[in-house]
């Protein structure tokens, strides 16, 4: 008997060894799949399903296969919000060629109390970090007397490329909401595979309605900081991505996708 | 008894799972820590054991604290080239400032036979590659009737930039060695961080000389290329990495650091 709960005991130190080190590979990482110049340049066939990105992270921003709306992933549920304006709950099964994704852990909160608009909530933001030289998850909950949102309708193949497709975005205007932005602030070295300094999506706090984030104004909030020191970057294998030209200096197509 | 046995061969199942998790997590990935950008800004303190760097390559290259030399990594041993032109193993309590390896694979070799300077050799690499836009590990073992490398002397604080502690730098010739290319080769999406294109140290087969490798010929060699789709990015938690100023374009420089 005394070998068998030896045994037992032994199992399960076992099990929490490797869960703990599985758990520390994952906690305080950015995941990214793809990079968004990939998607600028029409690479929007997805390649990685909700189920596996699910494993990486359960706080993030995104699209679906063939650009089909904005993702917004947020305490572990994971939304769609179409061109049509409506949230849709995301199955494990469905695919992504672009997100983003943490296990979000705020640190010290920080109390918003004042009206601002979106850049000056941005530059709010960027004053508590620490080092421009990290890339950082950001969560905004709070009440905004105004927001504009958008999403892209699914597009067709041959896919056109994101400046073109953003062009048939569709915009939603909310007036006195409580809601969440889901956020992540890249670091100017890796300009390269996102844009430079904030991306924001949103989504109401009854989950209803959100998008891509391209103006606001806020009305007392908290914001959290998750400040990450790793980034791990997962490439597609498709052809689509290999063949795609990834070398072009996008920045100005970028501020144009952004906005 | 049969479930002791029972339990026992749950125990070698989970150990195998556990095993092949952790090993699928660390497989076809370049881990890097730090960035070039942030070394040339002279972050230079090691902040990464090489006991620790090992658990994610055994293939790969580097500098060490202080930028005492230059780092090699093959077949899973670490390896200092020192600027006085000398050899030495590494041990696992040292520290690294910036270091990218992988656990290497060679897929399909390659074999060249006839003479090709060192700009005809990378030509001839890239053109066995699938795609510019991936990372690649790349393993060259030839023979060399020439071969130029560097190494750089340790620094004193404060640091100079790279570009500064370059022109220290001790430059080694060698003829007719036999001896290994280990080198990185990163898309140009991931400029910010890495040298664009090549990056390639270099050890003799005798293990006894080598360097950042400057120029070389080749007379004979097996080229092995292995994709990698996953980047991971360690950044330090240093004030000095914190602190620095990595938004600069150091195009320029690098060329100068490079070659």
């Amino acid at each position: 008997m005394k070998s068998r709960l030896f045994l037992v005991l032994a199992l399960c130190l076992v099990l929490c060894l490797a869960a703990g080190a599985l758990h520390a590979a994952e906690t305080n990482r950015l995941y990214q799949t793809s990079t968004l110049q990939a998607l600028m340049a029409g690479v929007y066939d997805g390649d990685l399903t909700f189920q596996e990105l699910a494993r990486h992270g359960d706080f993030g921003l995104g699209t679906f296969d063939a650009l089909d709306g904005e993702m917004i992933a947020l305490d572990g549920a994971f939304y769609q919000i179409k061109a049509d304006g409506r949230v849709y709950p995301v199955a494990g099964a469905m695919k992504t060629p672009f997100a983003a994704v943490t296990f979000f852990k705020a640190g010290r909160t920080h109390m918003i109390e004042m009206p601002l608009k979106y850049q000056q909530l941005l530059d709010y933001v960027t004053k508590l970090l620490p080092s421009p030289n990290l890339p950082y998850a950001i969560r905004i909950d709070g009440l905004f007397p105004y927001v504009k949102a958008r999403s892209i309708p699914r597009q067709q193949k041959p896919y056109p490329p994101l400046a073109a497709a953003v062009e048939k975005q569709v915009v939603f205007e909310l007036a006195n909401v409580k809601g969440v932005i889901v956020a992540f602030r890249y670091p100017a070295y890796l300009a390269g595979i996102n844009p430079l300094g904030y991306h924001c999506h949103f989504i109401t706090a009854d989950r209803r309605a959100g998008g891509h984030l391209l103006d606001c104004r806020v009305e007392g909030a908290t914001v959290a900081v998750d400040a990450l020191a790793n980034f791990f970057l997962r490439l597609p294998d498709s052809q689509e991505f290999l063949k795609s030209d990834l070398t072009g200096d996008r920045r100005h197509e970028l501020e144009k996708v952004e906005r």
